[in-house]
């Protein structure tokens, strides 16, 4: 029996719960006392769940006041209750659903919060000054690689007030079956990528000349967002003659791009700018009890200020959709919220697999039992305000407030679409740990936990775990995230900035490849 | 009327076509006279069709001997055969096909020929030394980016007899239905891509920890392939401490792995080691009368020679079926064939196209009427061999002798796929033109035009266009292909090498995100 205090040893979600996850790194012995009468009948891992009253066969098994799963056999009290012993409940059915009927919580404005960003002619608020080159298809990637590389070390320097020059190089554009129905996503994802606060309105396309996706599908009413042809390099134009002048033309049509976006000045900008995008990747069960609750108080905190809030992932809060239903703002939005789920059902279903299919080995091994208890923890990211919308893959987020952004849980795949949504920041919650990091926005990493903290103290920006181990409340984490978030969007770097680490766009493509 | 010699100015492809495409640069004029009675109604551009008899509404218009399309109304002798005035054929039926009916032409070996490879252990030759970085999962990317440019300026200058380090990155490995029936596709491309005869057996991969395609799922029999766990660096390992430990342990990995590389030396070995992935992209109606016809001859002369040589692209071959089936070397192969076609008809049929969904505006803007046609001109790559066998998705080539792998159009998707088949030299043409290359094998481009070939005249390495103005014959080119394929295989460095210029694997994944 260990003689450490109790407390700390356990955390239970909710008065109801019949189940507590173990906080100690490196777990807990059998026979060690968390509480009167309470002892493990055996070694639980970390982040593993203990029984806190015998469940018998066949009855729920309850965290964050939910039923995640049903004991395929008895459970006693004090045992741990692993994947194997746990029946994962049915998808929630998509009729009857709470329509808007649970009011959120009244929240004052919070008021006096900015921070220095770089505003653009759209009302729109960037916090990088970055030359985009976005592309209509793989095709190019090569010869834009080569170009990206010569900007950097031959233009870039001249233009101090540019941070950097990002090729938009991605799979789709060729090869794929344009006129499919759910090719408009992949399309208007590219689209609106280019239309990100961060570019400053001067994205500029390289084209190959044959490919499906002409350069017409990236503009917006015809033109790009700087205006029309002159933003098109095209490599099969006839007055390319060798390579050189192909990198010529990328060149100098990035020369005039930079001159413009070097007069871009940093200013003084209500919090009320920012469109933060939020997610998490690499979960455990610390997830659900640390990081995402402090996010879900900065998301509440953010979207008193007049801010932008998404958060995504539809694998992960599908088994939610009741709580989410219920907190829309009117039953328009609860029904958006069905239209996507059902949408994901079906688009599962082609492929004869369903929600289940999400859930990692390392998801696993940090002690979610399965989707229910993964999507319980991420859902409470959103904190406690009004669902105000629902923003489809690959569309523009243009209001205020909490949204939902239907994506795919795919960390790239949702990042990539939060990205067109039009996020000039990104949260991004970790238990297992990833060094996940984006090009064109930044990203400020969550751990969950304070082990992870401490081994990847120069990859991890925030450390969650304290809220575990009583060293700081979810409030206090919650405000540090704002903070954060605020200066980051000034200009403070990122560890993802500082180590220059980002991850591939990820297309969302449901239609298939020819 | 022109005082053009008319001999020049038009093909025919086949005696019993009744259309033919114009060659000239710029196309002709209306009244422009080719032949006796035959004068131009309007102007045709180049590579467009024109109409040798009058066909009238309803009759089949006739291309390669094969009934392209039917005429929609009266198209007159002399008239432009666009594309609104052909109705496509429907697919041919998959059923009561000739099955390995039409023997292949009894060719003599071709002996003699021999190139400078690297000889692996397995037997297999590399014609590039490389050290191979291969991931498990998109959230490692930024960190074997980071790495492998260390690699390159501190390690690589200490190894001279090692070409290059390449990071395998992809955005499969996690948030992916990691057990839906097609995952196995990706996971056996990314498993095969890991033996390529290129990587001398010394591939080693970057793990995250929490993905859903564990490590193992990268090994033939548990292990990779110069043998288990030390193969992999994981970055969620306890050990790592900090991020430049990370780099640490995969640049201790791979200098091991670099000292047994620079051991490797050229030797001669015999055309029968090479490995030819075949592949055309931005096709136009040349393609099939100038560059795939004289690779047709090439891979004729590769047969001979004992080596392997692989066509692909599944809806591109499709409408050719009826050849195909005909010409395996056995009833089982033609079997093989049909299930490829009919999983492929299915794949599409699930998101409601079908394989019209092939064919580009630059393909149409070259001559292409529609996929029937560009079949035809794709197929002709093939040459006249017996099909020995059919390659799935992802699998590994073993045997000597033309093959069909079965693949997606794509290029990207293609090559990845070849790659995985094993291909130690890659042959790509094209009419309109891209800079396609690939990292980890080099890739021989033909121009089907000698316009894109004098203006791309520092990325494309072969023009065939010589062929459409009769300046050399479709034998002469293919011998020209052959010799400057042993060429390539024994260190000559192709265009997209020279500009370092190279595409990113693209994994075909027929199953859904999670």
């Amino acid at each position: 029996m260990t003689t450490q205090n109790p407390a700390s040893l356990f955390i239970q979600t909710h008065e109801h719960d019949n189940v507590a996850i173990i906080v100690n790194d490196g777990g807990l012995p059998a026979g060690t006392l968390l509480g009167p009468g309470l002892a493990l009948q055996e070694a639980v891992p970390q982040g593993h769940k203990v029984a806190l009253t015998e469940i018998s066969e066949g009855s729920a098994i309850v965290r964050y006041n939910v039923a995640i799963g049903y004991a395929l056999r008895d459970i006693p009290k004090g045992g741990w209750v692993q994947e194997a012993l746990v029946r994962m409940p049915g998808a929630r059915c998509l009729t009857s659903l709470p329509m808007a009927t649970r009011p959120a919580l009244p929240l004052d404005p919070l008021e006096g919060f900015t921070f220095l960003g770089y505003r653009n002619a759209d009302g729109s608020v960037g916090t990088r000054n970055i030359l985009a080159i976005s592309t209509t298809v793989q095709c190019v990637s090569g010869v834009v690689d080569h170009a990206v590389r010569r900007i950097k070390s031959e233009l870039l320097p001249l233009f101090p007030n540019v941070d950097d020059v990002v090729g938009l190089e991605h799979t789709y554009g060729c090869g794929v079956a344009i006129e499919a129905p759910d090719a408009a996503i992949p399309i208007r994802t590219l689209r609106n990528i280019g239309l990100n606060p961060n570019f400053g309105g001067q994205a500029m396309i390289v084209s190959l000349g044959c490919e499906k996706m002409q350069p017409e599908r990236l503009m917006v009413d015809g033109k790009v967002p700087s205006g029309g042809e002159a933003c098109v390099v095209c490599l099969q134009d006839e007055r390319h003659v060798g390579f050189e002048s192909m990198i010529d033309s990328i060149i100098k049509m990035a020369h005039i791009r930079l001159a413009i976006l070097n007069q871009r000045r940093r200013q003084t900008c209500p919090a009320s700018d920012l469109v933060v995008g939020m997610q998490c990747g690499g979960s455990d069960a610390f997830s659900g009890v640390t990081a995402n609750p402090a996010l879900g108080f900065a998301a509440d905190l953010l979207v008193r200020a007049g801010a932008a809030v998404m958060f995504s992932e539809t694998t992960e809060v599908r088994d939610g959709i009741d709580q989410l239903t219920a907190r829309a703002v009117n039953p328009e939005v609860a029904g958006d919220l069905i239209r996507e789920m059902a949408w994901y059902d079906e688009y599962l279903e082609r492929s004869h697999v369903d929600r289940s299919a999400n859930t990692t080995p390392g998801n696993k091994k940090g002690g979610l039992v399965n989707i229910v208890e993964k999507a319980m923890g991420s859902i409470v990211k959103s904190g406690s305000t009004a669902i105000c919308g629902v923003v489809r893959p690959g569309e523009k987020l243009t209001k205020k407030g909490l949204f939902y952004a239907a994506t795919p849980a795919s960390d790239f795949i949702c990042g990539t679409l939060q990205l067109a949504a039009g996020m000039n920041l990104h949260v991004f919650t970790t238990g297992r740990g990833t060094p996940y990091g984006l090009a064109a926005v930044p990203v400020l990493k969550i751990a969950t936990r304070s082990d992870l903290a401490r081994r990847w103290h120069d990859l991890m920006d925030i450390n969650a775990g304290r809220i575990a181990t009583g060293e700081a409340s979810i409030e206090a984490v919650g405000w540090e995230i704002f903070h954060a978030l605020l200066e980051v969007a000034s200009g403070r770097k990122t560890w993802a900035e500082h180590w220059k680490l980002h991850n591939a766009l990820a297309l969302f493509n449901p239609g298939p490849v020819t």
